[in-house]
């Protein structure tokens, strides 16, 4: 699995949000964590999230962290499993800073203030995950507190991207190791 | 889903982890958490982690609180994710209480010391984790911690239960509705 | 699993098989059943069925009682198993008021007229299935039958949309159950 | 699908639930429904229905038509639809003659009274079904009915068990067709 | 599984690589492999090898022999191992006549000239392959040989052709019986 | 996915076909491809091709080159592909050597003597493959061949294991990198 942290500002539109888009961007073939530092505006008509086209939720950040994951296989309920995993390896790499932070499925809180987005969907040939964390909270439709307010710093936010993204590649490896050790039972 | 708290003590000896045991013990028809409190001891030949029974590493417990979930469907990577979550929600509610732990994969730590043991495997007809944390680390044979220990009072180890087991059941009632609430990108 | 009868009228024209229809319709997150009245026409480049393509066979009625179900699942094969299990749902509830049907596939019929019509299909995020009885067989594009003229009173439609969806509910649970209390064999 | 009507008596004790049971005793290699006539006595370690066990509700038959169909394939909860549609056509096979069934679950019963009994499971290669219909309802443990005292005639038990099976095969074939001339939809 | 050798010339250019094509086309319901002669000529836009869409690879041949195979199930990886026993197969029908070639993954080269081209991918509701053999190497984008020049006459295609399908449609229906004869171990 | 040469002899028995069995001798956890030289002797018990079974077809060699290649996931079906495309690598590997064999399925000819025996089954939580070629054709119940009548020298036989058992996860990665490249189509 293959961890890249794009370098360029990239605008999340949610046209990233699609099959191969790691392989049709930067070359990377197979399963993929991409990290990208860019504003996020997503217009209703490709929003996933049905819920939030029906409540007309607008999704919107000056300044996010953004993760695209995607795993070549098709089990979308399997894919949503790991998207709540990756928000706990995110919460886990934050509060080894010191930052107390609450899950609440696949959202992150400070007292409240919402720190990420995420979604997960299926593709004709994969699913994929779209987690996106708070850079600065302004501007955001909802209470929200971003990475700089909680005191990481701005210029360390590729490295933040880099931990979270290789931890993330750890646990699922160990998932594998793990089902790959244990013999059947009656 | 069904949570149950057996309330009388049990001897986890390995083959609680067994199709369908939920469904013969307690009546529990379907994907269920079981939690009993007992001690814990497991002969190699009833270890289906064949990692620790290469490593001739004994289980054992005097005193544990339990976990079986059942799932019934057939993909056991799919229930180490779900393994994993669980481990998770074991850590934040007893975060909720101010406890500082550690997650390593399947396993919680307190200071470099182990609180809990976990496997998962896949039956005939279902898939299945076993979980269990120390309520005494006594005779542990790695350096351990319990809960009495950390300062959970050994007369609310039910209500622990059910605090987790209910949690794990409201995780897993959210992913099935965001498995629900999205459409496909190309 | 939920059961909805839409009140208002509406046509059918092949566009609500699609993923999330009730969702977005009618706010129904997870498996469904809807149910509603309306004409039925649909366009050849609507049709899902290249069966009646191929054959340029027409599909209309002035008057159905259309169902809509959709299983948040991938295996197409299951979904028409179902669809099958549906029909003879259909077929029973009918069948308690005495009426003597014949099942051919997934279509019904009384005395070699046409009652139903029926496709199911995937969509990206789940299966789904359209089913639709005729109330009135006027202009029906072959010999047909419809449930007024069968005895059963126009305004009692509602009623038997309900009878049908809580027993194909029923049906559905039932299976879930069976699946849940068996253990595997060699 | 082979359809085999084994000419012998045999009874049936629970070991003929069994992967490839059929191509062992009659070189059926591939999906298969065997039928045969016997009696039936099931001992409670050989009964896969835990309910059953849980009951202790004892299984039983002097004379009756069996029927073992094999899938090869993993998916139980598909079987358990199979068996449903499995049931129903052997419903609408005895309805042809006349004789009105009430089907519930994967129960046939005549004015409260049982003509069948039925159980689906899981192989390491396939999944499996059991379905038996009284020829005789001596000395069965519940309320029960017969083909005889239905008036089916007891020397033509293989000719209802051919139509049967042959209707069975009909319905899968038809299943596979269905599932092949679909397209997509979003 | 059907075969089925169309008389007419075909220009293959990407768009017969979709759902239901032989169905659409031939009429042949249910898995297939459909062969053809014909010029190929693939825009980028209907590219499916992102591979060859990233290297801006131009797809060309003045006169192939064309295969598209489609098989009703979803598992993309188990069609790719379909596609490369199919180009096995290739190798061997014409390794009969004397040819030595060279198979690498799914290519195949006579003295490092390539021979095929090879692609396989999903649909909503199948899993499709499209396999081509030059028959004249002129005008390719690669150093390339026919089957002319190899020393198949041009007039004997069509039989190339039907030996080819013949060959795939029993190595699948072997492995259909390999499938059945086994019983699982522990 | 590993690769290992036993350097000692081992009696091929039946028992080898077994989930984990690389791990549990050689603790290689995860895909793997074990190869080892020594005799074969199965007796019926072990036997789980039943149609060897049905025929009472002893299976017996002298000295054989070994190949367990365990894969963990579940579709046997799959399976059996990939072990006829491990019987391809093998044909492939020797022909480079200039021996001209003939591919029947899942076993290789010279001159219509056998050179190799292979079988594919589940297991509770992989599925997983025995080939063996014959070193020497030696008591061989039936018209056999060996590597040393071939002309392969039995000194090089751990050479050609590493040859292929390479090219085989040479193979499996190749599938992998192909599944992963091309987008879905309509």
């Amino acid at each position: 699995m293959h961890f890249y942290f794009a370098p360029q500002i990239l605008q999340y539109d949610g046209t990233q949000l699609a099959s191969l888009w790691a392989y049709r961007s930067f070359g990377l073939l197979g399963d993929s964590i991409v990290a990208f530092r860019g504003p996020c505006c997503i217009q209703f008509e490709h929003m996933v999230d049905l819920e939030d086209v029906r409540n007309q939720q607008p999704i919107y950040g000056n300044d996010m962290l953004h993760f695209i994951v995607e795993h070549f296989d098709h089990d979308l309920e399997k894919t949503i499993l790991r998207q709540r995993l990756f928000i706990t390896v995110v919460k886990e790499v934050l509060e080894e800073k010191g930052y107390k932070l609450v899950r609440s499925g696949d959202d992150l809180y400070y007292q409240e203030r919402k720190l990420s987005i995420s979604i997960a969907t299926a593709t004709p040939v994969s699913t994929i995950i779209h987690t996106a964390l708070n850079i600065s909270a302004e501007n955001t439709p909802v209470p929200a507190i971003g990475l700089i307010e909680l005191g990481w710093p701005a210029e360390e936010v590729a490295k933040l991207a880099e931990k979270i993204g290789l931890s993330y590649i750890k646990e699922m490896e160990g998932i594998q190791r793990a089902r790959c050790k244990v013999k059947g039972v009656r």
